[in-house]
């Protein structure tokens, strides 16, 4: 029965047996359901073979009126699920960027699911709040952020785990916009607020994520990209947003944001953020850091370099649940000043007050982001930060890294391709000499091959295949299949070709 | 060994020993911690009795080098989590609302955490986006949502699992703005769209939830509150609304946007929908319905009556994370034409094409919501649908209205306390006769008794004690000993008073 024991008797017909007693019998089939899946999913075919609308026949058009049994929904894994399942922790997956996944973090998240507070305030559960701080100090200290970053117990940054990059890229957007309109309203007070946010300009890379754009819609704030270009490794320059600004200044715009991209989608470009964050914080712009995909390195000391400069930004973020072995949803964002975050949001309903609301010591992270309600996911990063141990994922992300370079060297042997951008962490960006039309051929075999799974992007308008590293447990055999399968393919692509 | 063996032989230093072996021993384990946490869980203080900042000092200030050992780790669960956890599923949990948590979801979601897929398009994972298709479906036949909500296999509206309400009062809000920028720029292209925007006006009732006027202030628009009063049980009256729209009208502004609430967070009270609707759709203002708590009772024959009106809205919302047993998070909302959303956010960088984008047939739910990345949530849809059954859901809501009712009696019957609202659902809202003050001195005291846990609201200016049936397992002799406890503190607090 499933909490419905007593109470009124008439209402005691209905019978999902799942009680505590079946869970912890059910609960041990899917722990081993869960492991056979992972120890075999080598032998699945990466990307699945189904057509749009393969489900909806395979089940009914309705919910049941009565319980289906365990053992019936158990069956239907197989039968419905997994055929259309992209098996994203397959060691033959290499499309988009990889997706956490470890068994630390699935042991924390079946607990958060249990524990299932919702830590929109710090007094409905400090536990989930006050952890959360602390593990982002912890991940603070890892990636040896400045001290403005760390919240420690007096600090007035912090961290905060966000859902996507893409919220915390608009979260800063958000706080960005109103810093901006209360510096020029403290300046001139008449003037009115629709006119200030019509005059704003926001900048990002022309190799940014989508996501910096389409928070500059929802912002309804205009969002300019920065060109870049090959000669410079993707990357935007400190000269060119300089001029920008410039420009915009002249034409009476206000530029308040900047988006730089430590790690971008397409080739893992770096903008030079020690170029441009003095002329941000000269500018009084806020510069905020997306390296969603990339930030996870630079728990290694020879990858930190890689985020000198960070020192000028206001406000920084990474998914954690990319790179760092945390599974979704982790994205991590520090800020400078919290001040600055809350101040975009802050919303005091009675229902939601409490007693410690006003101490200074405690925070309500619901003012730090888009949703109200959160879960318990700090606890994922505590279970993997110590399961693992600085080392242990320190060795995780150079792995990747030696595995990619390998695949590169691999490619730089084969005088029919080409590498198309610096292979700094885990992507590899290559192409077959020759025309975007050959490429997108061959990308079309090696998917509808269904063996590995790749997706490409365009660099400097050329169709360019990216390799990059995902699954947990990719080895070096796995890279010189999907290589062999690759350069098989290209074979036949370039037979094919007239001559 | 997490995944480094083989490769690069220097690196083969590392140990986290959790590989699927000893996974299929600690998952079985915890397991067993989880339901002995649930099935024990009336034995804990339910709201906690700690510091700000009580937990730093409880662990290290930095993530450890080497790792530890799980069962430390798993030591640490009961010295360092649970003295600061408000236990949101002990039956003496009674306040905000309830937040679902069920052993079919919680199995569902280790699967989903297992196959660690992100759904953000359809190729990225078809099962993925299929199944939450269909069961939106099944979940709206279940609410007997209008046929243009449901997505079939040729609707032109549809379902999505938001992370939060306040995540889908945005989404409609910006989907609205993006269709009336439209609508005025397609009978007036020259006009600059900032004027537009800065035009708009927005509507909610005055006890709407914080996140509807957040929303406002994220996308820049203004946000008015729609007055309500005792009188009319805090519900928005078409009258007012109407008033409200032609004084905009007249001063120059565009009404665009109406959040009507069903069942609101203070008292459970509802809008008019049935009158305001028709207002909304001759004035081509977007009709969203926020029924976050209420949404789940609409599956009984008895509560859908309080739904109708729907057929004239544009979306409509609630979070089946809060009281249809699915756990957080799960807020699901439906939109007439999913071309409105996707309209308001659609970007389409090569990364994330795939061959069947222009199918028509499918859906790529990134552009349905603020995130890009997204978790199979639907699978615990999926199990919690099933192994209930509708039957089972429906019986699960009477329950708790039951218990409800059940409570207002105590309350009623007692003359030194009245009833503040209608008791519809699961919600009582109560008070001592009296101040204020001692009204908060009550919940103060039950709340530092820490032996059951409310929340209080502004009904009128009038303090009032929420009482919300929320746990799974709450029984009747829970209720008996929650207002046992309650009287003992009012008397104690009313003795007190001077005479």
């Amino acid at each position: 029965m499933c909490g419905l024991i007593g109470g009124a008797d008439d209402l005691v017909h209905f019978s999902c047996t799942m009680d505590t007693t079946e869970f912890r019998r059910r609960g041990k089939e899917m722990v081993d359901l869960i492991a056979d899946y992972l120890e075999n999913i080598e032998q699945r075919t990466v990307y699945p073979d189904v057509e749009p609308g393969y489900l909806r026949s395979l089940i009914p058009e309705e919910a049941p009126e009565d319980p289906d049994t365990y053992e019936d929904v158990v069956k239907d894994i197989e039968r419905v699920i997994m055929p259309g399942v992209t098996h994203w922790h397959s060691p033959y997956f290499y499309a988009y960027f990889p997706t956490a996944n470890s068994f630390p973090a699935m042991l924390a998240d079946m607990l958060s699911g249990a524990i299932g507070c919702i830590g929109f305030s710090w007094a409905a559960s400090p536990a989930c709040t006050e952890l959360e701080t602390v593990m982002m100090d912890w991940l603070g200290k890892m990636l040896k952020l400045p001290e403005d970053f760390i919240a420690g117990t007096h600090g007035q940054g912090g961290g905060v785990i966000q859902g996507t990059a893409s919220e915390a890229t608009l979260v800063a957007l958000l706080a960005a916009r109103c810093r901006a309109v209360r510096m020029i309203l403290a300046s001139d007070p008449q003037r009115p607020e629709t006119g200030i946010t019509s005059k704003l300009v926001a900048y990002s890379s022309d190799q940014a994520h989508c996501s910096v754009e389409r928070a500059g819609m929802i912002a309804g704030v205009r969002m300019k990209k920065i060109p870049t270009d090959q000669s410079d490794k993707y990357a935007v320059q400190g000269e060119t947003l300089r001029r920008m600004i410039q420009e915009d200044k002249a034409a009476g715009l206000i530029p308040f944001y900047f988006c730089a991209t430590l790690g971008t989608t397409p080739s893992c470009a770096f903008d030079h953020i020690t170029e441009l964050g003095p002329i941000c914080n000269a500018e009084k712009i806020w510069m905020h850091i997306d390296a969603a995909y990339a930030g996870s390195s630079f728990i290694c000391p020879e990858f930190r370099p890689l985020l000198n400069g960070i020192e000028f930004a206001d406000s920084f973020n990474f998914n954690a649940h990319k790179w760092l072995l945390v599974n979704f949803d982790c994205s991590t964002m520090w800020v400078k000043k919290r001040s600055d975050l809350i101040g975009a949001f802050k919303m005091d309903p009675l229902y939601l007050k409490h007693d410690h609301q006003e101490s200074g010591m405690i925070t309500d992270y619901r003012h730090w982001q888009i949703p109200l309600g959160r879960r318990f996911r700090s606890l994922k990063m505590w279970f993997v930060f110590r399961m693992y141990g600085l080392k242990g994922l320190q060795d995780y992300i150079r792995k990747h890294v030696e595995l990619a370079k390998e695949f590169e060297s691999l490619v730089r042997a084969d005088q029919r391709f080409e590498i198309s951008a610096d292979v700094v962490l885990g992507l590899v960006c290559f192409r077959l000499k020759g025309s975007n039309e050959v490429n997108e051929t061959l990308l079309k075999r090696i998917n509808n091959g269904r063996k590995i799974h790749l997706v490409p992007c365009l660099l400097s308008g050329q169709f360019v295949l990216r390799f990059a590293l995902c699954a947990r447990t990719t080895e070096s055999r796995h890279i010189r299949e999907a290589w062999r399968l690759i350069t098989q393919l290209a074979e036949e692509v370039m037979q094919e070709l007239p001559h």
